[in-house]
C-alpha cells in the first residue's frame, strides 16, 4: 500500500504488510513521544482536528501526536453552529477545510461520514471514529500494544492466546481488533460474554476462516489463563433490569484476586478506556493499578505513537525523522 | 494608509490604494498557502482568535493563515461563561486579552462590537464579522477572487460586467462587496433578486454615483451573460410561506443547464458559502461541481491569502517574507 | 523547594524563599512578554490546558504564557462528553492525559479535584482554580503586582499598608492573597467590608499571628490612605434583597472623587477582574481608567509573567532562557 497522500478510513483497507509498516513506524516514534529527542519534520504543516462529536482522549492524542512531529493544530469541537448545521454537504466542508490543511483527523457521529468527507478532501483524512462503524486508530494501537507487550516474552502476534471479554456484541473496538487479528495465524481467541452480548457471527467466522481456534463462553475462570485479556465494559443499559445487569457484571470483571487465581504470570490486561470507576460499575478494579501487567495506560499512550506514524506515513516523512531531530531542553521524567 | 499597528474594522476605512496593497500582498502569500515554501516570519507571535459567535470556516481560516506565517494561535469560541457574561465591558476584555496577544481576530454577534473592543486593544484588531454590520475580510477575499479569476482573460476590475443574485436585501456579503466595487470604474452591475429582496437603495446609489451602470431585475436569462455571477442564498424564512419561497427559488438558482444556455464561456460563478445542499434549497446545483469556472472553493481558499496579508500588513512584516522562508518537508499535492 | 517536576497546587505549599524565587523568575520573563525578545526554550514541549470549568482570561493567559516560551498548547474546555462524565476517575484521566503532555494546567469546579488529579499525573500539574478552594496563580500574580507597583516608591512587601475591600467573606482571591501576606512582616492590613461579608476569623488570625496590624471596619474614608487598595466585588446575591445590596454597594465602591479625597498620591488600585461595568454594579468606576495608579490591567498582564515563571521552574529551564533568545521580527508597541 502506498501511504503517501492516502486516507486512513478503515482497518479493512489494510493488509498484513501495510499493518507491519504502520507498527514499525510507530516504534520509530517512541524516542520522540518519550522526550528522548524532539522532532520537527512537520514544522509548518497544519492538522485540522475536526471532532464533530466531542472526545477528550482521542482528540488530544491526535493533536499531541502532530505537535510532537513539529506541526501546528487547528481544532473544531462539536457540530453546533457549524456550516454542516446550515445544510452544507460533507463534500463542500471537505473541499473548504482541506484547503486550509495538510492533513485532517475527523470524528463524526454518523456511520460512513468520514469516508464521504474524504471524497471532497484534497489532503489525507484519518478516521477518528465514525459512529458505530470504525475507529481504526484504536484497533491499530491495540494491535501495537499486544505486539509490544508480548515482545519481552519472545512472542509474536502469530500463535497468541487472547481473551476478549465483556460486551462483545456492541463494542466497536473488539470488532475492529478482531478484523485485524484475522490477518495473523494460529491464534486462540476466547470470547467471554453473557449470551445476550455475544460476538456477532460474522466476526467469529472471519476468525475461524483465518484458521484461528475460537472459543465462545460465558465463564471466566480457567479461560483467563492466556497471553492477553482485552476487557470492555458490560453496559447496564443493555439489560432488562439493573438487577439482571448486576448478576452479569460480577462475573465479567477483573480484580487482583481473580487475576492471581486464574491468570498466568505474564498475562497482560488491556482495556480501551475510559474505565468506569464508579463502584456500581464493577469493571476493572483499581486494586490492579499497581500490577505491572496492567497495560491500560501504556495502551493509551501507544495511541500517540500510532497516530504519529499515520501522520508521518500519509505525509511521506517517515524516512526523514532523524534529519529533523533536536535535543530536549526541559525536565522530563518520561 | 499606514497598515502597521492599525485595526481593520470596515471596508469603508479602505481607499483604492489601500485595497490594491492588500490584494498585492495577498498574491505574495500564494506560494506559502500552496506549500511551495513555508514562512516563519511570525514565529513567536500570538494571534488571539476570539469567536464570541461560533464559526468553523472563518475561524479556522484566520487560524490557519496565522500558522502559515509561523505564529501561534490561542482561541476562544462562544460567549458562555466568558467574562463578558459577567458584566465585563468590551473595553476591559480588550485591555486584558490584547495584553496576551500580538494581533486579535474577532467575531461577535452585536453590530459595532468589534470597533468598541478595538478602542481598548493595545494590538491590531481584525473584524471577523460583527453581526449584520461588517465582514470586511469576506469582501476583500471576494474582490481578490474577482481580480484573480479575471486575470487570465486580461480583464481588470475596472470595466467588469458583474451579476449579484439572490437575497440582495439581507446579504451582508453583497453589501460590503458593493461598497468596494464603488471604488472602481465603468462596471455594469446587474442586481437579480425577487422584488421583496432588492438591494437597498443606498448601496445602489453608491454604485451609480461611482459611474457604474446598474440594472435591477428579477429575471435571470440573458442577464447571466457576464464576467462574474456572485450568488447568495434565497432564504425561505424571508417569505410569507414555503410555497411562495419555492416559487422564487426556482428562478434564482444556477445549474449546468442554465449556465450553458445563458452564460458566456468565461463566466465565473462565486458564492460566499456555505451553500445549502439540501434538495429543497435549490441553490447552486452540485452538477456544476466539475465546471472549472465554478470558483467557490478557490474563493474560500483565497480567504487564507487575504487574512495572511492583513496579518502581515498590520504587523509590518509584508516585506520580510522571503527572509524567513524554508522548504516544505512533507508530501503535498496543493 | 525543588520546583523541577513539582506540582503547584496551593499557596500553602510555598514558603517565603519559594515565593521570592517565583517572583524573581517572573521578572525575568518581562522582556519576552513585552516582545523585546522572544524565547523558544520550550520549543517541542506540550502544555495540556484542561479547563473543565470554562474561563477565558485564565485559560488564555496560561496558553499564551506557554507559547511565549516556545511551547505548543492542546486545550480542553468544559466537561460535557468528556471521559469524566462517563465515570472515569480523575486518577485515570491524569494517567492518560499526562502521557500526552509535558505539563498540565487545570481548572475544575470541585474543591481538591486538581490535587486528586495530580496524584495520577506523570508531569507537573499547575492548579488554575479548583472551585472555592484555591487559585494559587492569581495570588502569586497579585503579590507580584504589589511588589512591582511599590518598587518605584522604594517600598518592599514588608511594612506595607494594604486595604482589602469588598466581599471578603466569599472572595477566594483575598483569602489566598492573605495567606501569602502572612509570610511577610510589619504590615498594616485593613479589611473593609459590610459586617455580613467580613473576612473569616481564621484568615485574620493568620495575619495577626504573623505580627501584622489588622483593622476590621465597614468604613472607607480615611482608611483608604494606604499603599495598596485591593478591591473585590460586592455580590448582590449575597444579600436578602437588591435594596439591601444597593445600600451597601454605594459604600464600598471607588471612583475618582473618592480616590482624590481619601487616597495618597501613590495609592495603587488593584482588582482581580473581571469588574462588572454595568451601572447597577457600582463597583470600580470607569472614570478611574486614565489614572496611572489604576493597576488592574498591569495586574492581569502580570498573570502571564507568573505563569511563564511557573512553567519555567517546574520544567527546569529558568536558567536557560537567554540561550534560546531570538529578536522579534514583527511590529509591536508593547
Amino acid at each position: 500500500m502506498k501511504f503517501e497522500g492516502s486516507h486512513i478510513l478503515s482497518v479493512s483497507q489494510l493488509n498484513r504488510d501495510a499493518i507491519s509498516r504502520i507498527l514499525e513506524v510507530s516504534s520509530l516514534m517512541a524516542p520522540y513521544a518519550m522526550r528522548k529527542k524532539r522532532c520537527h519534520v512537520l514544522d509548518g504543516a497544519i492538522l485540522n482536528n475536526l471532532f464533530f462529536e466531542p472526545s477528550t482522549r482521542t482528540r488530544v492524542s491526535f493533536g499531541a501526536a502532530f505537535n510532537l512531529l513539529g506541526g501546528a493544530v487547528r481544532e473544531t469541537v462539536g457540530q453546533e453552529n457549524s456550516s454542516l448545521s446550515k445544510g452544507e454537504s460533507l463534500f463542500d466542508t471537505a473541499r473548504v477545510i482541506s484547503g486550509y490543511s495538510d492533513v485532517i483527523a475527523m470524528r463524526h457521529p454518523a456511520m460512513y461520514s468520514v469516508e464521504e468527507f474524504s471524497k471532497g478532501s484534497s489532503v489525507p483524512v484519518i478516521n477518528g471514529g465514525d459512529g458505530a462503524n470504525e475507529h481504526p486508530t484504536q484497533a491499530l494501537l491495540d494491535l501495537f500494544t499486544i505486539q509490544s507487550e508480548m515482545a519481552p516474552h519472545n512472542k509474536t502476534l502469530d500463535g497468541l492466546n487472547i481473551v476478549l471479554m465483556g460486551d462483545l456484541k456492541h463494542g466497536r473496538t473488539v470488532h475492529s481488533l478482531s478484523k485485524l487479528l484475522s490477518l495473523y495465524k494460529n491464534m486462540k481467541v476466547t470470547m467471554i460474554s453473557p449470551d445476550a452480548l455475544n460476538m456477532p457471527d460474522s466476526i467469529i467466522s472471519s476468525l475461524t476462516n483465518a484458521g484461528h481456534q475460537v472459543v465462545v463462553t460465558d465463564k471466566i475462570d480457567h479461560n483467563l489463563s492466556c497471553d492477553i485479556i482485552y476487557q470492555t465494559r458490560i453496559q447496564q443499559e443493555r439489560f432488562a433490569s439493573k438487577d439482571e445487569a448486576n448478576l452479569y457484571r460480577g462475573h465479567f470483571s477483573l480484580n487482583k484476586e481473580v487475576y492471581q487465581q486464574f491468570c498466568q504470570q505474564h498475562t497482560v490486561i488491556m482495556h480501551p478506556l475510559p474505565r468506569d470507576s464508579r463502584p456500581e460499575a464493577n469493571e476493572l478494579d483499581s486494586d490492579l493499578n499497581d500490577l505491572d501487567n496492567l497495560a491500560i495506560f501504556r495502551q493509551a499512550q501507544n495511541g500517540v505513537l500510532v497516530r504519529m506514524a499515520l501522520f508521518a506515513l500519509t505525509l511521506g516523512v517517515e524516512n526523514k525523522l532523524s534529519q529533523f531531530e533536536k535535543p530536549v531542553t526541559w525536565y522530563t521524567n518520561k
